[in-house]
């Protein structure tokens, strides 16, 4: 058959990693494929840049659109990052009638919709593997492997960065910053960590998990995202003493009146549960279908390589559409076209799950009652409590764990218990996720 | 586009869960595949038997031949389990051009190749999601996913039933025997179990994933296999002690050489590893490739509607290729025909890992002097000792852990001790696997 001619653009250590495969398994991609895979175009924003004996000289440019014109490319590959530039080459590309592979969750996220049913229209294909849980093949399992099943809820631990600090703070029992100042050091967080800590990478990537597992078209807004960021010591070791663990979860679960539960944050899951176990930079994607039951997928989240794993098995998959003429063979979210719909989805406040509350006070009688009587007063029950400490002149840390309560009973409970003068710190509240 | 028309031989609990999953999910299946999916023909050996709301009485007939033989019936769907009379059928509906979905891992494991290489032969496609592990995609995986990369070793629980027995085993304390009548009673062993709890079920499927992890053409003879059944509560009890689970593996691995390291056998590994928490009837596949590093699948490895899954998405892969004219798209054993290789397998006696040794010996001074130089003689040294009891007249069990040690000259030291006087039963020896 013959040889499939692409496109790079971006040849950062993703796109060095992909011609590094590309070079190194050149004979058994071939063994598979029936075709090589040819390397026509590089984009680079610095051409002259030496980059080892994978990446040829001669191909490099500062122009992506030399890349997207070059009329022998037919499949471009973007791993540049980027949105709105981006999405113009994309576009160009898809225009052009050529097929895109991208491990962009961000540009995906933003505008992923636009760019598919341009893909759609053109009977091109655009793959995106690499762009949730790096080499962990969640996007080919949630769109092929259970495309006979109805998806109850994924629950995801898919920012590394995230893991890989709580992690740190569990094993060390040190607080956020230390442990975030320890990951920067280890090349696991950026200078400016805001987009993994603060939730937003973890909710492109679930943008693009609902879509794929409920043919949802979101709007970014539409997730309950909060970070890991608010998250103590003191709340990992108390959540230990309750048999948890805390993990930064992104959860995409189907209700009965079918809106969608859409949420990213720090969650307490039990100790036993098997996402409890996925430490350190590792992601896993936990799917539950009516059907097939549970399913854990897991893996390395991030890295050159596990990442061109992905860009380079699509790369193959869309290869074989090309020979066989088959652009748009599996939609690209999951479901046709005309299946994706935008979702009702649930507000945060009538989410309802279990509550760890932790509030600072002083050490004095008839403090627990009032909390006791302020979370009852808003239909809060309260399933355990401990207080640490005895007989302090300074303020402790009272935790209670709470029955299922709705989330806007707990946040006008919480807010109550604010404006009392008893509290010394602004109460923490961290969901109970039971999986 | 047009409907997909599959004819169904088997209609058993698997058959009408596929029954169920095509009406139930019926308008999804539609919204992904772009066309229903339309049973045709459905060949059960009591084709008056009722089956429920699922399967109409008036698509029932005793004979495969007229599933096979159908016209309409584009797609046979075979879940009736059987080797050689079922290969005839299967044969003869690719000879016609049809393309087949199989769960049988019996059948594959003894005559896949020959059906392979006939569907390849006529542009059909076979193909078999449901015959390893259940529910969890691991085929799609090792085919698709990681179609860039190179396997270092796929390690799996793929029997369901062995790990339901040693894990039964481990919470209980019980033996063999009793373990395996609950398994019996609850449903999770066959009556006549030797298949699962002798390791020839895993070794049926190991076939399998080592053709897919690397283009190898094997036999079943080349699989060192031994089964769960000599396992005893004791072994759990000691292996625990040293911070190790016993759990049913199956391992395919490459070495240096490029020849294959195939094993399937109950192997202690350790308390932490990702292996060790998959308990009860849970399968999991624990892929290593050298660029995506390590990833984990878990999930139901049998029951109607997870099997149904598997099968029902395998139906909607080939259905897209019926669509597209695309029929051998992927090569059903992940690498093309002429790169199918029947590759080198290592003796098992060539095999060098760590093992455990228990031996019953009388508690007398000079024993274990005995049992270490006769280890010694063979250039096995231990890395660890513990002896149960002290002072008894009965015998006492002596475990050992050895340093890794090639399995030939392990067992030259056993027979050797087993010469001697002073054992009275037979050596135990398990494998440890590292990982």
């Amino acid at each position: 058959m013959r040889n499939i001619r692409i496109g790079l653009i971006g040849c950062g250590v993703v796109g060095q990693g992909i011609m590094r495969l590309l070079k190194e398994n050149a004979a058994s991609i071939e063994g598979r494929l029936g075709g090589t895979i040819e390397v026509r175009r590089i984009a680079a924003r610095e051409p002259r840049k030496e980059r080892g004996p994978y990446v040829p000289m001669h191909l490099l440019t500062y122009d992506p659109d030399e890349v997207v014109n070059d009329p022998s490319v037919e499949l471009v590959v973007e791993v540049a990052g980027g949105v709105e530039q981006t999405y113009g080459y994309l576009k160009r590309a898809l225009e052009a009638g050529k097929s895109v592979v991208t491990a962009n969750k961000a540009l995906l996220a933003a505008r992923g919709h636009e760019l598919i049913e341009l893909a759609e229209t053109r009977g091109a294909d655009l793959y995106f593997e690499a762009a949730v849980a790096g080499g962990v093949p969640v996007i080919r399992v949630l769109r092929e492997a259970f495309a006979s099943d109805r998806i109850v809820a994924v629950r995801g631990i898919i920012n590394g960065t995230s893991n890989y600090i709580l992690s740190r703070m569990k094993e060390s029992g040190s607080d956020f910053a230390p442990a975030l100042a320890e990951a920067q050091a280890a090349g696991y967080a950026e200078a400016d960590p805001t987009l993994d800590v603060g939730g937003g990478d973890a909710a492109h990537k679930l943008a693009i998990l609902a879509t794929l597992a409920y043919g949802a078209k979101l709007e970014l807004s539409q997730i309950a995202t909060s970070g890991i960021d608010e998250v103590s010591a003191v709340d990992i070791r108390f959540a230990d003493r309750f048999g948890f663990v805390i993990k930064p979860l992104a959860v995409a679960r189907a209700l009965p009146d079918n809106s969608l539960d859409l949420r990213v944050h720090p969650a307490l899951i039990n100790k036993k549960s098997v996402l409890a176990s996925v430490n350190g930079a590792l992601n896993a994607v936990y799917i539950e279908g009516a059907a097939v039951g549970p399913c854990l997928l897991s893996g390395l989240g991030a890295g050159a390589l596990p990442t061109a794993v992905s860009v380079v098995s699509d790369i193959v998959d869309v290869g074989r559409n090309l020979h066989s003429a088959a652009g748009g063979r599996v939609p690209q979210r999951a479901f046709r076209g005309d299946r994706v719909t935008v979702p009702r989805v649930q507000d945060i406040r009538e989410h309802r799950c279990r509550y760890y509350l932790r509030f600072l006070v002083p050490d004095r009688s008839g403090v627990l009652g009032k909390l006791a009587s302020a979370l009852g007063n808003h239909e809060v029950s309260i399933e355990q409590m401990v207080q640490e400490g005895h007989g302090s002149a300074e303020p402790v840390a009272v935790v209670m764990l709470t029955h299922p309560a709705r989330e806007g009973y707990v946040r006008n409970a919480l807010r109550e218990i604010s404006a009392l003068d008893l509290v010394t710190a602004a109460p923490q509240a961290l969901r109970i996720e039971d999986l």
